[in-house]
């Protein structure tokens, strides 16, 4: 059940990067729900690879194959099978380092816990995977935008490179997925010195959901920043979560921390739109700390199987920096929690669906 | 399904803060587990209130009834129902606070999602819950003894005081959790100064998990460090997490950021423990942002179901510090992901459960 | 996870039968449901003990304690959690049997799985865990009620005596549920001789739900059929179970097990009530086989864990036939399965809920 | 999650009758388990269409491809995905009935539940779906074998035909299933009259596994029958199961239908190898009753979403008996349920797995 993602929209994903295939099976979407496959293929685009000199040049189409639950455009309630090819595979490179574990890669613990390497290039946990977190994401973006909802992400900081300010429409079209135009260069060049250099670079990205109404999220195990903080963690290199002011909140106090409200709503947003983990109303905000690509050509110290000491350099079609494609699966894994809550949220009154803040509101939404 | 936590290890909590009870149903622990009720005892106190001044004076015995799943003294394989009594409950002293959305608290989250104000104190959003999670969590522990592990959990920081060491045994005596001797009493007089300003002051937790073995957690929505960030952030007062290094890893180089191995192991912990969200073998290390508590007596700008503007004094039996009490939750939440995860870890291979590090281990492990 | 039932309306049921008290967790019932303990109460003392001399002498008052997640008379949309104390336990009168493997019981199976002898009077796999799914059974009717459903169950044979007809009012009042006033002394004739001969004797059940709308259930494993057959058979004693004409189809040709259809709706209802496991509207039917109670004075040839041959005589408070007790339970767990496709249901459309049949129910369906 | 099946071994399916593709998503294989695609095509062609004149002239290779977690044939621990492409679709053959609901279909039941018709053929509700149910099943079977134990099952009547007897190598060979080579043709008779004169027959199927190790369910969701009964009623086509005796134990009494046992095991095996739904060593049986195929030539009363009466005739590539194809789809879903409960018990004991009848298993087994 680990391969599985979510309660009422539920995501089951498969696939190794250099096997034949990964993808997702979706199931718990309503019936009539519109599906647009240029806009799957968009959102699978702004995550692959070959985008830029940025990024591994590993080339994958990724060509997204509906394979079930669709007809005329329209979901049907049946599970959406999504199919994408693994055809730019080149798992004999990975043959000299099969015999050694990568540092900072799974390749040990994989061997601790199954009791054998594993498959080329990481298997089941290269980033290779995101693929199809991505394509079901999408479904979910979907089903958000039906409802008014939106979710986006940028990179907020490389190495020691931060944004000072955030335009997501810059960040759209900037390789990095930087939203700061005035630190963009600078933060290209971060990532260019540890590719030359045969190194890589961590950094840091913010995911924003708009639109989101009050209500969404369940205690106490259900919560909408809990859940959100685990699909981040899940996303391979994410080694921090904070919501809202997140670790900035630990040093001030109550009264400069609390969002006070008035009749027109809340008058901050410092707790990133959720209070006891369901929405506010206001944007949610997610921010991810991403470790540099562990993939690095140069010389570590390392073991394997056979437990002799080793020198290791690798070489291959890696990205140096995480962020930009993280960016794109951390957008998947928002709008996935997010959608999942609102499907939920249909269930949990007797007489409607939502309640919102302000007299207009209270004629009652339409749609969810 | 959003009041029940775990895969293989499941855990079903129940209870509002000033209703008769709080508790918790555990399901999956193996037949023949030692149980111990004193131990149980010892762990509920850890986390109970009126221990100090610097805690709420709500005095709550926390006396645990076992109603099921355990005889002479172990698991019979059937769920344990854990059952909590409130004794000191006193729901008429939210009477003028329940117009009102309390800031900072789920009072205008819960209106919205459920179309009415929640049960006195939060109801289901108080900390009043975590005592289930406690009570569950130590059977989780005693789970992960038999196995040889131990979590461990203090405060790292309150507002601008931060530990510059860790001992965990002072930890264990002082009433913050304060891991360092010497900024103890700094840290006791920030709190101090909060609360008799009317205020609060939030700060971070550490919590250490040490002799797990490696292989525990699962690719790709099951591993450890998701399940764990998850499980913290279902915390109230939890804004952010962090395994290892996290946030500091953004700033660093891949060279800089990856545990380099031998032939006797890693040669540092940065990842924390998880690579691949797979156990390593060293330990693991969690660390916790906790917003201020938000009940505070200061004046503060609110408004309620009738929508008018209104200011807000809150007075009444709350922690200016929610770290001390969080430590222990803390624990129990980590106890509950690693015992689920050693738990399934026996489900994951044809021929036996683990390979460890080194000739020695290839011999076999014991029990789990 | 097998102490838990449901998917959107989900109950954890704990406690063995001579432990301190039996219960259940029930999750997922919207919020604003009017929850009335008196028709808890009624349900209870329906599936109770000591109703007559035709079952157990075990005199249990049944009194359900509700925990949590009801505040004046309605949901709150929290986890319910039910207490019910075991206070007429008498595991000493166990004490002979414990030795030896009860035929017909589980004692030789719980053996086998745990390594150990089951608890008094088979701890958890005992009738009186059955206590806490009527009263988790209970929330269900109520929300079915208030979407105007309602189950309704009775005895349809016991050994060679067969109802010829069905008057559920009758059934009501006679201490067997037997459906038909005609044969009722004949099959309290048939109970009595076996009791009094030291033996039991099996029957039939039929549940019958009503005002059940067309569209609940979900293909491929949540049809509502198979969900209803994997929970009769779950309730101790239960060896069997068909929907609509059941067994009998199988000796038909397809023109004469089909149910033809006019714009009137369907000509016959053969099917009981499901197509591709979601529901016609027309009344959902479910027979159940039940064995003979295990428990016999009359001597048994058995064993034990020292794997000695052994004669066993049980004596104690048992039924002499399980129908009457478990037409209760079978109703409860209807009502579990239905309600919980009902909650489902709402989350199935992107534009409303239901469809009905005819132009009338074109306009637009009610609450759920 | 109702296309999701199992709990520790879990089964997602996806696919429709006529759209691109069927197949299915395996969590939960232990890693290292051999996986044999000649055994996987071996027990596909079993179910298969085509073979003989008894059943649809629908033409599938049903060629599986194993899309991930298998690498040298062995599994690594990662979800087996499983496809498999509908080569012989012909939507345009149900273009007339699709505006009229086919009695014994649930296309009226669809219609009501999503608003809309189902995709041609039944869509999601097709017994083209099972497709995926037998390969994912050939997995569970390996696991099985592995373990010693096996599934097999066959045809015990067809219409007014019934087995006197039960020749599994036979079974295996006839074209029907057939039991028993002394009826074999009578039945076959029986089929091809049905078949003849425009019209359907239903029958009855038998499954055995044998090799079952005592110890396999869990109270008391998860009991194996109960788990085995709604994997059974939710294949399409069946409406009733019993468990060993079943219904006919409801007419003897407990001295008849108990299994006594002496130290050399179970004298009897009335209950069909569970008490308490927890496996005792000896052979499982469940039984099933299957409905004649609702689509038949013979002209029936009907109508449709625009609410007209109408006269339908279904033409076009129909089994006239279920009862062959179905044999292959029970077996399938009796060895997931068998093989998730034998992973299940992997977690149950803290000493150890399984506990033997006997002297002789006392010294513990291997493998499981």
């Amino acid at each position: 059940m680990a391969d599985c993602f979510g309660r009422y929209l539920r995501v089951t994903t498969f696939g190794e990067s250099h096997g034949p295939a990964v993808g997702a099976v979706v199931e718990g979407l309503p019936a009539g729900l519109e599906v647009s496959l240029d806009e799957i293929r968009r959102l699978m685009d702004r995550r692959r690879p070959g985008a830029s000199d940025l990024v591994s040049s590993r080339n994958e189409p990724d060509r997204v194959e509906v394979l079930s639950g669709v007809e005329s455009g329209r979901t049907i309630g049946s599970p959406v099978a999504l199919l994408i090819r693994n055809l730019d595979a080149r798992p004999e490179e990975y043959r000299r380092t099969r015999k050694l574990f990568r540092p900072g890669h799974a390749d040990f613990t994989w061997f601790e816990k199954f009791g054998r390497m594993p498959p080329s290039g990481g298997g089941r946990l290269s980033g290779r995977e995101t693929a199809a977190r991505v394509a079901a994401g999408a479904l979910a973006m979907s089903f958000m935008a039906s409802l008014g909802m939106k979710v986006r992400g940028y990179t907020l900081s490389v190495g020691p490179v931060s944004c000072r300010k955030v335009v997501p429409e810059f960040a759209e079209q900037h390789p990095l997925r930087c939203a700061d135009p005035d630190v963009a260069s600078e933060m290209t060049d971060v990532v260019r010195k540890a590719s030359s250099s045969g190194d890589s670079v961590g950094g840091r990205i913010e995911v924003v959901a708009e639109g989101v109404p009050a209500g969404l999220g369940e205690p106490v195990f259900g919560k909408l920043d809990a859940l959100l903080a685990g699909a981040m963690v899940s996303v391979g290199g994410v080694k921090g979560v904070e919501i809202g002011e997140g670790f900035r909140l630990c040093r001030l106090k109550g009264s400069e921390a609390n969002d006070q409200m008035s009749r027109e709503g809340f008058l901050s947003n410092r707790c990133g739109g959720t209070l006891g983990g369901i929405s506010t109303g206001r944007p949610i905000v997610v921010r991810l700390a991403v470790k540099p690509t562990p993939s690095i050509s140069n010389r570590q110290r390392t073991t394997g199987p056979d437990g002799e000491d080793a020198d290791l350099e690798i070489h291959g079609r890696h990205d140096p920096c995480l962020c930009p494609r993280v960016v794109a699966v951390a957008e998947a894994m928002a709008a996935l929690v997010i959608a999942d809550a609102a499907i939920a949220q249909r269930t949990r009154n007797m007489d409607g669906y939502y309640y919102f803040f302000g007299p207009r509101a209270r004629n009652g939404p339409p749609g969810v």
